[in-house]
């Protein structure tokens, strides 16, 4: 058995991955940690583990949590990662953390887009950027994984292959997201208030989001010139889920169902990327509480244009499965393992 | 393996028997048969089971479905079970009928609801109502088994120990549930047109609604008295989940820590049902995507009334993991097999 | 025109007071203060009003208020009235308070449930209970009037007369609520944050909600008798109303026609109540943004039971729209100047 | 009095200029025709009307409907509105029509798009499109008026200031819009029922939606050039509000606060559409129950890209206040008549 900890176990993140851990068959949680719940049981801050995963979260102790782990997950705001990738590195401990320090590869990007001198620059170029799809070889290799930001998933995972294969100019992309708002946390606020958040929609870092440079980065990788993109992401009233529409000009003259087998090929294999078919757009609610992420295009050819739509659910895909997905590979098993859930639909 | 059929895969019960099914490690699916989509593939209608459930849904031909399984769950309207039945018990087959027929214990409390006269009255006796933390015995030897509505389920597990030990007085009770939409099944109508639903709460059924027989008939079991409740079912904004909310006179002067522990040895080794600690109130939201049953209540001495909150999701303890439930019960496997499964939350 | 000031004008109970006086004919806003929002426009903080309110929220200076205004509002928490309240009264000035500070006539019942020894004990007669239904002429010549809460509104005007002509005993009555989320204010918290009241519904208060004493007092001076009651609210996740679905049991026999009879006669000429058609119950979407409140009943004359469902919007039958309703009877004015608005549906 | 009648009264978008013209001062509902509620009150229909308006929804007679009004506007799906409007104007009676048969002025691509033969190609160039910020002055000398379609409404006025004046390219711009559900209208369907919608989101008409060449035929005349545009339309969970994000590349060095100017200026005495202050972007709760449109934009220079976004009540704005609107303009009234009410808010 695998015996992992978590850093930041009470977040939504946090409690998403006790819940995914629970039903791994090959994982013992070890350790649970939570600034505001020291002594509390898990269980009792989220009542729908009770019966289920009942554990003390303790102080945030990283040489306890080392010495009672394989495999130590952070799940923390950005800013606090880089003593405990340290020290869980320093331990042989294999690390996969959440937030964003080690997300970007320039440390310049992440001071001005954080506000925060990066603590560990030697360190970024050891830690992977954990999306299985496509780093997946990298992965199986890591120490350190720096799990990717859930607009960033939906995003990249969507444009990979026509990037990937030349079929869109990298010019003039635009993606316009739609989340969720257990995106936004935990912590109550005016803007996660029931009453501001329902029966409406609204954009909001319009003018740059700090996933924007985390999504320019892969795009550019796999397009293999500097991308730079219109990013707006809008809150919708559901609690889970990210559809992203991402348009972008055909480079290409090329049929749909040639387009289609690109997308077919590059995802041979994935388990948890699926191919809508023809006409059948993604709707965030089939892939509630799963690890899957649905795609589908639309490209005008008479308009040299492509829509793209992806689906995931923010807090598996877009964090703490795909976190699972990443240990998964870093410790040799199949890469579905306690995983392979349906969506909770209706 | 147990081959399990599903009779009406492609409502919403059905749906979530496949979900369910497909994460149970001893059942496989042997046979599915759906009227709207024949020759469809479950999944083409359900894309949440894409990748994890393919299966093509056959017509509802009740001869291969008995040769090709071991148990036939009916998920149909009711009034269109006792063939199936029949045929299944005939054959050897067990039975776990979702609808209404086998419930009612007196065909003619049956004929004055449903407006129907009873099929096969003869085999009432033989059904067992499937609820398994009162008649798990029962469960295990049974041929066929009658699944519990799911405000019946939500207000009898509330009430169950309060009336076994005389507690609360049989006259004079209510019951006030709030049911999530899902509850009124997959066909579009005005009553469950999103715009009439949302941003709205109602009241349906004030003068008579069809669970209540069967709820007076197992509290009545469990009082030995003949009980006459007043029932008030509301619909809410939310697609799965009820809360019931039960209210009755003590008959008895008790502490509250001794009524607690009532409950607590009455639902002692049932791992559904969870008391929660005093003060801490059931949530949907805790029990969402699960079969898990939280009750607490608040007894006030001075006013010698009790006040009973329960909460379930209506399709799995209210349904369909209700009825894994009693299968898990009928071959002999663990009651909690497949099913232990925390809530979706957040 | 009245010239009106409203002290607290930033909560959601004060923005809803400028929304409905903006459409009031015979009223012009003299005055706004705020907390939080000092020296802003309130149409920065409550956008919706841009192009129809621009005025700068002042400090909370109640000199000047009283000077500038003919009434004041104030929509504040409880345990602040107090000193506006003689203020405004020394100036000859009306005042009505959305508060709870003037609505329980015993001020050591207040003591009990608010915590708070009460400022003024020698102005608590003076205050009038501002339901228009019931004490239409003494809100007329008040100075002070007690702005209903909303729970206590929707269930005092479904009961009041089966109370007042005895059809109803007044024991074990049983009022279960249902609220919509803005009832909790516009501070954010755990309990109103969107992901934890989305997709669920819960009760709270159970062992004793401060309204309960409020119900209490007003049923009993209907029914000239001590009246105690069984009530529990409900979170749903809508942004506005309330349904209350009481039950009690019937003292007298009585057909449902002559019920109806009662309530049509007892709320005569009472524009804002709405006794709905036999079997039509009451959804909080038909008085959504509107100052009715819609009832309608069951009597189950075999059970000798009753149930009554009432469904009002809590922010305007519930606070502000009745607020208005008072102030339209203390100025002389037809009660239904500047509220008479349907409900905004779908 | 104007004398206002409706054909078809009883669909979502009748029903609110029901709700709408019962609060005008100057208008008087003379006649209501429905399909499918002949012989019952539109208040029976609607109970958010009862005690407001309640009137007989009479047959569908235009005889009798121009005998009676002084303008008709029509509520129909498209298709129908042909003999109505040549009736109409035949008895020097005017006519506003909600539907899409007088929109376009090509009637060949109305046939393509809405797979019909268009029955008065003549009468095209005599209506008007309703849109009172472009062409109220023909609006005003109009007895014909094509009102716009919801998404064409909130991305004609989102744009008009940029391509009037040449801010941006007309190539590449692309809409996404979010739709609310009450668009879809109020015949119930698996698209709009509860339990699909709640708790997703969803891209439809990707291929191709019939608003599309209406938004092009508008933004061609402004831009004074053809335009082919990307349009993707969502259903969001909510009842009402549309929020466009609209995207294109800058054709001109232009600062933010000269951009800010031209929408200021070409917006100067519209009093529905409200420029919000920099950085604060629309939500569609702020104009919900509202004829407002609210706009804002982030020019990124350095990108050389634009995103504006809207905000509408598409029942509203995108519907029924807008045709209400462009009645008060072809009668000579203030265009704001009525209809000055700000959001509801919560």
């Amino acid at each position: 058995m695998i015996r992992a900890g978590i850093i930041g176990a009470t977040g939504y993140t946090g409690a998403e991955l006790v819940r995914i851990l629970y039903g791994h068959p090959r994982v013992e949680i070890g350790f649970l940690s939570s600034r505001s719940f020291v002594g509390e049981d898990i269980s009792s801050v989220y009542p729908n583990l009770k019966g289920c995963v009942e554990k003390i979260c303790e102080e945030q102790d990283i040489d306890r949590a080392v010495e009672q782990c394989d495999v130590i997950f952070v799940a923390l705001p950005h800013g606090h990662s880089v003593p405990i990738v340290k020290r869980a590195l320093e331990a042989g401990v294999k690390v996969i953390d959440l937030g964003a320090d080690f997300r970007l590869k320039n440390p310049s990007v992440y001071e001005h887009w954080y506000g925060l001198e990066h603590g560990a620059p030697e360190l970024l170029h050891r830690a992977v950027y954990g999306l299985p799809e496509i780093y997946g070889k990298d992965i199986s290799e890591a120490s350190v994984v720096a799990n990717p930001g859930c607009y960033p998933t939906s995003i990249i995972l969507g444009l990979a292959p026509l990037l990937k294969y030349g079929v869109i100019k990298t010019e003039g992309i635009v993606a316009d997201s739609k989340s969720g708002v257990s995106g936004a946390g935990r912590t109550p606020s005016e803007k996660t208030h029931f009453v501001e958040c329902n029966e409406s929609v609204s954009a909001y870092g319009v003018s740059g989001h700090r996933h924007r440079p985390e999504i320019e980065q892969e795009l550019g990788n796999l397009g293999k010139t500097p991308v730079r993109i219109t990013f707006t992401p809008h809150l919708v009233p559901i609690t889970r889920g990210i559809l992203s529409t991402i348009y972008a000009e055909l480079a290409i003259d090329m049929a749909e169902d040639e387009i289609r087998k690109l997308y077919e090929n590059f995802y041979y294999q994935k388990p948890f990327v699926r191919i809508l078919p023809e006409g059948v757009f993604p709707r965030t609610r089939w892939v509630y509480g799963s690890n899957f992420c649905d795609i589908n295009f639309y490209a005008d050819r008479e308009a040299k244009r492509i829509t793209v739509v992806s689906a995931i659910d923010n807090l598996v895909k877009g964090a703490s499965g795909q976190a699972v997905q990443n240990m998964n590979l870093m410790f040799g098993l199949p890469e579905e393992e306690g995983l392979m859930v349906p969506g909770l639909c209706p």
